[in-house]
């Protein structure tokens, strides 16, 4: 059965651009269903800070375990946030980069890096 | 064994406001310790909104489910983001309004909710 909600439309047709149903029409609701855990953020802060290789991501001081760093890779990828690019180093290996999707979620990193460093004393900036 | 990092401080030394220990000094990977999940900065969305009891946060379109609403409280109390007050309805319950550290997330609520409707297609706004 199709649930109904405001407007008369299906909860159905409402899907993001990776083509998972929404919990609701609301975009915080939507951006919550793609970034919202404690990691994704954080690569999204390290592919804004330069960083583009599974490695870099992997020596973050956060030490996001590598199983978790693939997953959210993927997701980044899926949801059009990120790239796969040639390495620089002239390897085989591909690295990572954001996408204008991904890139503009720099505003949301900078009003999350404020609050935290307004309301958390321990907290300090690296990124400007 | 204490863990060293940057500028040889103890991570033991490193706790937000709660007493919880941080991942990294980083202030948005402590903000996501508090904020990183799929529930609560929708919980504070509906603050912000204007709600302020257990059953209107229920209500809203996205169903969180009770035991996750509860448990989403009772840390938005615990890191200062919410307070408890007396029901507008004169009985004895009590709602919750954010405080001056939660009303400071509302530039996060909005620059997500700006990239959600640039972004993903499917969502609509509501709040201003």
């Amino acid at each position: 059965m199709s649930e109904k909600i405001r407007g008369g439309r299906s909860r159905r047709e409402l899907k993001n651009g990776a083509g998972e149903v929404l919990r609701s029409p609301c975009p915080v609701a939507c951006a919550l269903d793609i970034l919202g855990d404690r990691w994704t953020l954080l690569v999204i802060r390290d592919l804004l800070l330069g960083r583009s290789r599974f490695k870099d991501f992997a020596a973050s001081p956060e030490g996001i375990p590598s199983n978790i760093l693939s997953e959210r890779l993927g997701r980044l990828l899926r949801h059009g946030l990120a790239e796969q690019v040639p390495a620089e180093d002239g390897t085989m290996r591909l690295g990572y980069r954001l996408t204008e999707k991904g890139r503009a979620l720099g505003p949301v990193l900078r009003t999350l890096r404020d609050w935290g460093l307004k309301w958390e004393p321990s907290t300090e900036a690296r990124m400007k």
